[in-house]
């Protein structure tokens, strides 16, 4: 099989690149290199298997050749701005990056009739919620312009899918943590100790929390998933979740750091756009066999040890 | 109150000018004129309440000049391509007349700190469902790219309202008819049949059935929102809907035609992305005070009577 993923040198590119070249697979990874990652698919550069476009997923004329040069199964679609703490200075940076990318996409397969799309979407895309996320709750109220871009792409490969025959899979991460990080709580908490291993500013009041899925369970599931026709949409998670403050005590204990001082900012929320708290209802992807290997707290842990 | 019109001069826009006018308010449209209009604001031209820009809405730097040459109390988002099916070949028209005048506004009003927005959106953000629809109907599948386009522009919207202190109403209308209509069953049956009046082309099977509101009740329902934090979202409608087999009737008799040969073109959608039937939960809007003076087929033949 064919397949491109674009933004295939990110955090979670990278994992699923390895396992679809494990599973025979010729890929295609396309990506513009925001999050660095060329290093980590030297080892593919040369095979007849991989094929690496650094572009800008947003330059329609730059997939045209792309899509000309291959022809595609499926595409993985993970390109977007992955920080979304930082897109909350700068709605530009989520529309282009995050929603942005999308359109060009789905562009360029109805121009070259490629059908089959796996989308990373978000839990962002259901707001600030207390009740268990399912898949068809309403009243979607993104609060931040990242899940506002992820939700705007669903909407539009919805119309899209009915109009160009596009087999659509929606899936739903949660936080994804595992090797080659490139921000979030752990790479942060790593990041400030070395600095400094007597004391941790911890953003908020370290009582957020949410399901971390370690990544190479988050690979798994978008092997698993089908594609009948139109859009299905899943959520990919686990059933436990781990506050910012047991991360903080993980990543102390894999550093061997003892009494390191914590620094709350205050505060439910990391930053504007954070939603504090949130699960998902897992019982569609679980219907499916798929089931995370790892819980939060053994995935956070292992992405700490991992990582230093 | 200072209000800004954007799509001021479409055939809802006019309606509202009006009203908006009669209100006391000072009026500013923005339009590009792409369904016409100028002449049904001349009257206005000149008065101290009222200003006209003819501008693409998606022109930041023009948005620029107007936020900071006027001091907007709130923003009143029409600007759309209204025409679905034209719509639907072309997949750039909705999302640049659509959806980025949307994220055009959104920015002009985080720069220039206006706070409240009434954005007209539609009945076609929910797909095609059979069930009544309400406002926190789940799992929407717009299934035209216009559809698509004001999903999209409602994900931001949540988004900018969180981020930036927006009080958004969100108002989901039918299909809208009456005086100044530019497209839609009636505008078009009118124009066939006075090129001829022995036959009527119906797109579809002639069964499609959905709400037609009569414009001056949609404006009544845009003046009697509320503004309260962060965003509301409410259907308009009416709780009678009629048929394009009805329609057809009705305009016949209106044009005093007997015995004229329909002629379906068949499929129960007239066109792709076309939602064959639907019908709101009106129970939002009702409790607000506010309900249609005029039936669904009231509103069919006094668009087709003034329209004559």
């Amino acid at each position: 099989m064919n397949v491109l993923i674009a933004g295939g040198a990110g955090f979670i590119g990278c994992h699923l690149t390895d396992a679809l070249i494990d599973a025979g697979c010729k890929v295609v990874c396309a990506d513009i290199l925001r999050f660095g990652g060329r290093e980590k698919l030297e080892k593919y550069l040369g095979s007849a298997d991989f094929s690496f476009y650094e572009t800008d997923i947003c330059d329609e004329r730059r997939l045209d050749e792309i899509f000309a040069a291959h022809s595609f199964d499926r595409v993985y679609h993970l390109a977007a701005n992955s920080d979304i703490q930082k897109g909350g200075g700068d709605p530009s940076i989520d529309f282009h990056d995050t929603f942005l990318t999308t359109v060009s996409l789905l562009n360029a397969m109805r121009r070259h009739g490629a059908r089959e799309m796996l989308f990373a979407s978000t839990s962002a895309v259901y707001g600030d919620k207390r009740e268990l996320l399912k898949e068809d709750t309403g009243d979607l109220r993104p609060i931040s312009y990242y899940g506002a871009a992820k939700l705007a792409s669903e909407s539009f490969i919805s119309a899209y899918s009915a109009m160009n025959g596009l087999r659509a899979c929606v899936t739903r991460f949660p936080n994804v943590v595992g090797p080659g990080l490139t921000h979030g709580a752990v790479y942060d908490f790593i990041a400030k100790l070395r600095k400094d291993p007597a004391k941790l500013e911890i953003l908020g009041d370290g009582k957020q929390e949410k399901p971390y899925i370690y990544v190479s369970d988050l690979v798994d599931a978008m092997l698993s998933m089908n594609y009948p026709e139109g859009v299905t949409v899943c959520n990919a998670g686990v059933e436990t979740a781990t506050t910012v403050r047991r991360i903080a005590d993980i990543v102390c204990e894999e550093m061997g750091l003892d009494n390191v001082e914590y620094r709350f900012t205050g505060g439910a929320a990391g930053w504007p756009g954070d939603v504090p708290k949130f699960q998902y209802d897992l019982s569609k992807i679980h219907a499916l066999g798929w089931r995370a290997k790892h819980t939060s707290d053994e995935a956070v842990r292992l992405a700490a040890r991992l990582s230093l």
